[in-house]
């Protein structure tokens, strides 16, 4: 069981779970997030990485609101590495991760497999309180307890996070290194209908940084006239 | 923020926490349940008991399947108690209250509010795992941890089980007492078109030994031929 997005962090987990010799059911959300795209990109990832099944599941997120990816809230935009640290942005999604771990949960107890991959990350993100190792640790204490097949002693979860310790340049580097094609992933917050991505939410940032760091090329299309807005400004 | 089911378990929870003062939100799922009409009964108890709002989202758990409530396996019918109370049947969905209790999360975020009710009952019940104490125990834990407003310091989660040690019996009287119209509810897992209910599912018995208990007639229609033959069968 991979939780997918599309971007580079589920990715590369994805392709670092297929590494290690695993069969793998990737599971995406289309949540009603303003870049709705990515869930094409998921698609797009899931093949190319020899995925066994690929299930996308509609979750009604927009329906609670309370973030910039489920509303007309603004995305932040050119926000300094220091900010992106030190801010929990209006992008974060309300239980976001929890509720897709739950779901994680769910169809890996039916497809009997207690191991989970999810790409979060600690280190180059958003600031996010569900991508942190106590949460982690904490959810699958949670899972263990919840589930009729782990009660039964049938199976027992293990949450695997490969890259909650690397940077955005490692991440990269580690998915060249398996041959991942970055050019099907998609990060951009605020795509246009086209999916070119603005180039300066924190979600294009960190991309940018990280391919810039790792001194991959960048396969990404940007808006232009957006990102040389944000690098004047600086 | 209140679970609601339409059952017994979840209009009592709701009675509960609108005797105990607060302004109650109730949240029901639409899961593709085999029983979905029990989404009409959460309606009603939701205006009858005055919730200040009632929040009904889709989730394709059908999509995910496992469940005698989310497929087209068959639901067990006319178990002893002692099987009820010793095994958990195959109307077990995997990690189901995880899934709600998520959502409930993040709605909670955006209403500002730590509290969070839920009808969890650890004794006359169908002996899934994610009712027991220890569950929620955990689960709570991992909340306080997944949120940007616990984080941050602004709210913690209190999950309120005020049936969790009750029986059916006792879950009703306290429900009656508070005014409670159980005419309103449904627990059938396998209604007819009408809404009748089997009344020998697990759901159904335990309804129906509540009732009896609690020396409260029953105010359920029962298909009357199901009953009749369960009870022969004894």
């Amino acid at each position: 069981m991979v939780l997918l997005s599309g971007g580079i962090d589920s990715t590369t987990c994805l392709a670092i779970a297929r590494a290690r010799g695993f069969d793998t059911y990737a599971l995406t959300f289309n949540y009603q997030q303003r870049h709705r795209i990515e869930v094409e990109a998921a698609h797009r990832v899931a093949r190319s990485l020899g995925a066994s099944d690929h299930m996308i599941l509609d979750l009604p997120l927009g329906q609670i609101g309370g973030s910039a990816l489920t509303s007309d809230l603004e995305v932040p935009k050119n926000a300094t590495l220091a900010e992106i640290r030190t801010r929990i942005p209006t992008t974060y999604v309300p239980a976001r991760n929890t509720i897709f771990l739950s779901f994680a949960l769910a169809w890996a107890e039916v497809l009997e497999t207690g191991n989970i991959f999810v790409g979060v990350n600690a280190l180059d993100y958003s600031g996010y309180p569900d991508c942190r190792p106590e949460y982690i640790k904490a959810f699958l204490k949670m899972a263990n307890l919840a589930t009729k097949k782990t009660i039964l002693g049938k199976m027992r979860f293990k949450i695997h996070t490969p890259l909650i310790k690397l940077t955005k340049a490692q991440i990269i580097q580690n998915g060249i290194n398996l041959g991942v094609d970055y050019s099907l992933t998609h990060s951009c917050y605020d795509p246009d209908q086209a999916g070119a991505a603005c180039g300066c939410c924190d979600s294009c940032l960190l991309r940018r940084k990280g391919f810039s760091e790792a001194a991959v090329p960048d396969p990404t299309v940007y808006r232009k006239s957006e990102v040389k807005r944000a690098a004047s400004k600086k």
